[in-house]
């Protein structure tokens, strides 16, 4: 039987999603989990594997299994073994050849700068602090250009692997709220470290280091050095996941 | 001089504001700051002694020194040498007759409670999670009983040692937000665990386990055992402090 979860969890303690011998990780959290309330030990696939201090809402999972709990309790059977910061949202049945790379259609990241003098004690895990002058306007102006089908190579870690660097954005918004700038964005996948950089590319927009229109040749450049820094993970939120056959 | 300080901090790791010998504190962090940072042993004094567990987003204290540091200086200063879960947002001189507990106006507690079927793991130490049904309307109604000036008896921990317990609510509402219910109160002041208790009574009244028109009774019983549960500290925030003369 395969079963779907829906997984949220504070990333601040854990190297990401992924396993990594000798290393927290969230999908080994979730593998030990199962292990101790099945006595099976099974592989978990995601759908997101969101890189170390990086936090989810509303990451996606499956694994095979030939255990008898009915798919619609692990979500409290989990729950009760898994340590705080990981939570299971959901769980149940999906079909056998369910694929969960290929069953999302599109997600939505947030990328949150706090923007007052001094970080704020209770939102500084959860948020990145920068104190200067952000010019948020520009910066929305600036995200429209990222907007479509592109080759985002400029966007991306040089080390990241992959056979294509083609996505669609679907919207880039950014936004004041408060003390916060907030970016939102959608698209249908996300190169390695790619929400980060254009974080970090938005910001030298804020600055007013680059000027909203220089976007368009930074994509256009294909080469990473181009686009700006790479900004922390605590800002960075997996909020939405949209998905088909599940 | 008389220096004035504006303080937030997360409360997890916290005893509470005040110092207490061998366990760590609010105001034990910034007296050792200032030690280390001006060689001075001072006593710091807060205007909220705020409960173990209790975070703040706008404390406000004061200390008398003979240093020379510029009173301006002290965010920065105290922010260099305080853990990231403390942090200074203003510090000034103020007269030296300034009297920090008198100079409060009225401040703003805000009581979250996350309504969802699973604890958000990013909101997990800034709310409280009850995964019953609540009528928001119904605890809104109750809320409004508790505005205006009242003997808050009923309301306040039976270890607690005041002249009075009459207090003014000027306003108090509930309101759903997302997959959170959040209370939000404003008076002159509050007696020892005042808030977490409206809280706890409040859910009884979302719950259906009293009406909106029983918070009548409970206040003129003038009994802590009418009122409902104190809800844990994590939930609760000092959010806003109206003061005088600073």
């Amino acid at each position: 039987m395969r079963v779907f979860l829906k997984i949220a969890y504070d990333g601040t303690n854990y190297h990401g999603w992924q396993f990594q011998e000798g290393q927290s990780s969230i999908q080994g959290e979730i593998e030990s989990a199962l292990e101790r309330i099945s006595a099976e030990r099974v592989s978990v696939t995601g759908a997101s594997r969101t890189d170390a201090g990086v936090h989810a809402l509303s990451n996606i999972a499956v694994f095979d299994t030939n255990s008898s709990i009915p798919p619609e309790r692990y979500i409290f059977a989990l729950n009760d073994a898994l340590p705080d910061d990981v939570r299971v949202m959901e769980s149940k049945q999906v079909s056998d050849d369910f694929n969960i790379r290929k069953a999302v259609t599109n997600k939505t990241y947030e990328y949150k700068i706090y923007n007052g003098i001094v970080h704020s004690p209770i939102d500084r895990l959860y948020s990145y602090h920068y104190r200067g002058e952000l010019n948020v306007s520009d910066m929305d102006k600036a995200a429209k250009f990222l907007v479509g089908t592109h080759d985002f190579t400029s966007f991306s870690s040089v080390h990241a692997q992959v056979k294509s660097f083609t996505r669609t954005i679907f919207f880039c918004d950014v936004k004041k709220e408060g003390d916060y700038v907030v970016i939102r964005v959608n698209g249908d996948g996300f190169l390695y470290n790619m929400v980060r950089i254009i974080a970090g590319t938005l910001l030298e927009v804020g600055n007013q280091k680059r000027s909203p229109e220089d976007i368009k040749k930074i994509i256009d450049a294909k080469d990473r050095t181009k686009a700006g820094q790479t900004l922390p993970p605590c800002g960075l939120l997996l909020k939405e996941m949209n998905y088909e056959g599940a």
